[in-house]
């Protein structure tokens, strides 16, 4: 491996998190994946260890780590445990912090950020909407201004966190006529009459992330819920994709790299016709050729998590480093799988379940086509 | 389309079997589901239509087709509605059939064919072992001669029917020190004492295939139900393979074929940025590659479902055609996930199961690396 | 290899073709290459021995073979010796035959066919034009009609036998407010005054295929040289544009499948590390797809030859055929190439000319772009 | 693009490596190709900028430029010209160098190192041999102690700077019964009796680079030649190999992006069906992968050259940039050439020589083959 962009104090927080993974994760994981969801004394767990609070300002109960690599160890550390978990707890203290922290008002920062950091609140983010994949710009969820409040209908659908979340940051049309420069940003909560929760969608994988589609029935959230600007969460969200892809993509190869970790030692394990199938020399070259995508993998997520840590990472490098990650850990897994023969294909071996739990990465967040759409236009196509 | 290798004869069938399906599988495939099973009705019902004696003589209530097009028309509708309903009977009609008519004694097959050919008995076949993978020459279950009768000892594990099989055809070493050439094969039936049902297996998909693992404990098995003679076991295994992988191929190509037209038909219904989704020339060129693939090989699957129906299949050319309609049944598999967008992440949706149950193709039967080295052995390498 | 779709006839014909090659062909390969075309002497000789005139009627002395496997055969045995060779009598015996035939005026036929026969007359097709591509219908040759005559502007590009052909089928625009419905086929014949020929061009490979630019300005063509209606020359060429690429595909797996037994050959007898090199298990498997996939594109390209025999083929399945063919050549030869190590890189081995011969076959008579987008809109996409 | 490694020390360097470049070689390719060789007026117009003896101390007339990223530069815009001329001038300063400056002894660095760094003398090296290929172990070519002298007899093929070197280091066993340890470095130069050069290899690309083959015929070569010492010459080698493919890595890759840059701007030019071709989706996500896989490439190779910079770039992670670099550079190019359609299989266009230029970069060096190995044993497989 080339040399490495973490200094001794993230290696040191990575071995915090490790603690934690093998204390509130490991033992736990097959509850998790039974109940369908994390359960509740995890999040409080990780909140006394101040992993939620990362990028939260330490006035309001936060670590305020101020460098990204911290998120990236967080984020890489909780995918080697499992994706699901690495999502969970993603969603909430790399996506939804910056939200609450640069666009909440003093008074929301108060009210939210101290129990954000203790996992008191769980919390989520609404932007996708049945029937609407990646095309933010058509939201169908709309808010109608009605006094101090606003009158929120509509659906979001595929919801991480969906069902636990205390409260959920929501995308709605306030002008349609202005399109994407209509959307406006709103903290639904918990126990909001109207605000209900559908089924846990039945996934192919991580069943232990409970996601969820959320139903909007005549939601009267008041202005002071109201997150940014009127017409202004269009670009809000736009602005905060990049650290949800490249912390996608941190993800994506620590999951990928911790399960070929483990194929490498089975196909030294295991024996066939008389020796180590990892000496079989087409086996040894397709674990030469993954060890090579996934360090160079890691290679180029470090450096995008570097450019990020000094505020330079562009959206069009976050397209390329998030889609280009999901695509090996998703051809990785698919060959450890196969290096495991018919072990491979057994819930019970965690090669199988990080298959089924990796395939969404190259749909979430932006799919491979829209991150393509984004770099072919940033070429001038 | 190319020219079609069937006969007005075997569209009639086909006809009858797509009857089948609809009637007794569609309506309860959620059932199999749940249960993990496919309910033993079905087996009674397929038995009533003659589908499950195609390769049994008249003479013990079968139909008797006598042409593999019957078998290969069986086995795609079969897949067209599932893997797992296609594996399941497919073990049954495609794979123990051959072994019981060729190899059975008229005392055996009289004992045993009527059940088989009405499905009051199911079988399976109990090859492979744990840790033995594609290895067959390396087996452990042992069978030793104790006057009239054997007793056998060992255990088989990915065993399809496992659960549910009355009969199942067993491999056991009768002569260690004779290696491939030591093996015979015995029936073994439900009730022997000493021969156990290990858990259901859970499997990444096709839940509705009952595969367990089978423990022999001293099982006291008479010469009677020995299938073939001693020691031919092994050479009765490899002279029947053509047809397993032939079958196999014939199940993933029907398999990927209604699943991509179906996903077809999605990329025209469902809309997204204005137009619909299929239109993006991106992924109607993914359309048009996958079309191209499944047609192809198609093709190739019939001329060999065409070579075998003449006795001229080899080996190797079986090889060929089950690995490649493996790799592009889970690639075309891939893809069509790919275009369903989240949708194709959610268990409701077939494609997401389909993709789920399609994975084990390159494994089981012989993995793609095993097909590979037979090929290559052939090319004298 | 599963089974033939040629008989005894073909076969006999088959042999005769590959006595041509070893006689007519193999020997003066190199001096071809260093000429950078093919003589016109050997043409002479393929119309002595009856290949130039397969497709033609008998009464103006052609062999009219009534079928299309005897132009496969021919097109596989000279594809075998070189892609080159192929693609120069190609363009002859299995592309413009057809145009004359079935487009031309008795007085024509008897005008132009002997000759073409005995390969007095060398013959190309113009439709590309510089800067144009595929897009045919956006032709800017043009005709005017001036008394019984056209006169003929403009120029072509990427013409096989440009250099030497002594009749030239021309697509030129004689409508423009018609667009496509305005394109009409004109025979230009060598000595045309203001018919000249640019440079022979100098490819990637296929040295021995004199490929030009041709240049007409203020062409005088007689009305009896139009070939076809007048408007109807989109609508001739798009009906011959299945056998074009039929052809095309024969070509390629045939050539593929040459060069292919070459590599698997030296991989036998090339040692490296004390062992044969085919013998290393990578090597081996890499073989082992080749053959496969070389196995079955000729199984589906045969039953593209058959349905065209039967005047059924589509021109839908001639772009899957046509594409998937090209596809697999170049994937196979680049495999060839890398098997061959320091010596597949040397222009004296025939792998490297047949790496470099064979990398338009993507791109010409339609490239794989082209290809995907007809299919692509034959789904209703 | 993620941030560079290059300082500004760096970047002045590289402008006056353009410049170089735009006066010395842009103007004169098409000569050297013709010619076959780079002229030796451009090797001593290197010199006199101080390009060729950047690893040379300056007591010798070098630049002793101490930071290997310059190196990477000076290859990089070599590459970005040709990879022909990189390779030409890179085997020179970048894998010569090394072996004259570290292993010679004082006098052979007075004698040889000043006019090295001057251009007046040309370098080559010879390892591999006829049929020998990667195995270096295997030589053939060996030598004989003959009083102060050495008899050298054999020869080595695949030889850059074959024809012009005025000094090969050449590999020769001089203990067979030590195999690998029994080889022993040994500079061989220009005029020395029965040391003679083959014809000029005839290769599929790079035809400005002078290959050849070397013959040695009781070649008398005293002991004041000999590089090193005796049986230390293949660990010599295997030292200086990980510079030789982090050398080559920044060729491969400079290389695409040149290549691909063009491409961009050649889809943004070339309108087709009334658009820029680059417009047409499909293109557009090509170009959008390639982008990317350039990018990460450049990315991995650039922390290979900054960890080589340091003295820390190890065997095995040289040969996994090595070989993926040279797998994207070639799929990139194939991909640039389809973009081009037609003109892409013209020689005049630069796409076309480009993909004839990289073909050898999966073989040389090391083939791909060869660095999985190296990988896959340090995996301990």
């Amino acid at each position: 491996m080339l040399g490495s962009i973490y200094t001794d104090d993230h290696e040191m927080f990575r071995e915090s998190v490790r603690e934690f993974v093998r204390r509130q994760i490991e033992p736990h994981e097959e509850k998790f994946r039974e109940n369908r969801l994390i359960d509740r004394d995890v999040w409080l767990a990780a909140g006394r260890q101040g992993l939620l609070g990362l990028g939260v300002p330490e006035s309001y109960g936060g670590a305020d780590a101020g460098d990204y690599r911290f998120n990236a160890v967080l984020g890489a550390e909780l995918a080697a445990a499992g994706m699901a978990v690495a999502s969970s707890f993603g969603i909430h203290f790399d996506v939804v912090a910056p939200y609450l922290v640069e666009l909440g008002t003093e008074e929301q920062r108060e009210r939210w950020l101290p129990k954000f950091a203790t996992g008191e609140f769980i919390t989520a983010i609404g932007m996708t909407e049945p029937g609407g994949g990646s095309d933010l710009a058509a939201l169908k969820t709309g808010a109608v201004r009605d006094g101090d409040d606003w009158i929120v209908n509509g659906s979001k659908t595929f919801i991480t966190n969906g069902i636990q979340a205390d409260l959920v940051v929501v995308a709605a049309q306030t002008d349609p006529a202005k399109k994407a420069r209509g959307i406006t940003l709103f903290v639904l909560e918990e126990g909001m009459p109207g605000f209900t929760r559908g089924r846990k969608l039945d996934k192919v994988g991580q069943p232990e992330a409970d996601t969820a589609e959320l139903f909007f029935d005549d939601v009267r959230v008041p202005d002071a819920n109201r997150l940014g600007e009127v017409g202004h969460g269009f670009v809000a969200m736009m602005e905060r994709l990049p650290q949800e892809r490249i912390g996608s993509a941190v993800s994506n190869i620590a999951h990928a790299a911790a399960v070929l970790a483990e194929t490498v030692q089975y196909a030294k394990d295991r024996k066939a016709f008389g020796q180590q199938i990892g000496a079989f020399q087409s086996n040894k070259f397709v674990l030469a050729e993954l060890t090579t995508k996934v360090e160079l993998t890691q290679c180029y997520v470090d450096q995008g998590v570097l450019a990020h840590s000094k505020g330079e990472l562009t959206a069009v490098d976050a397209a390329k480093i998030k889609w280009w990650s999901a695509q090996v850990q998703n051809e990785v897994l698919d060959a450890c799988v196969q290096l495991h023969g018919g072990y491979g294909y057994m819930r019970e071996y965690r090669v199988a379940r990080a298959w089924m739990d990796a395939r969404v990465t190259k749909i979430w967040a932006g799919s491979n086509e829209i991150m393509k759409e984004i770099i072919g236009r940033d070429l001038g196509l």
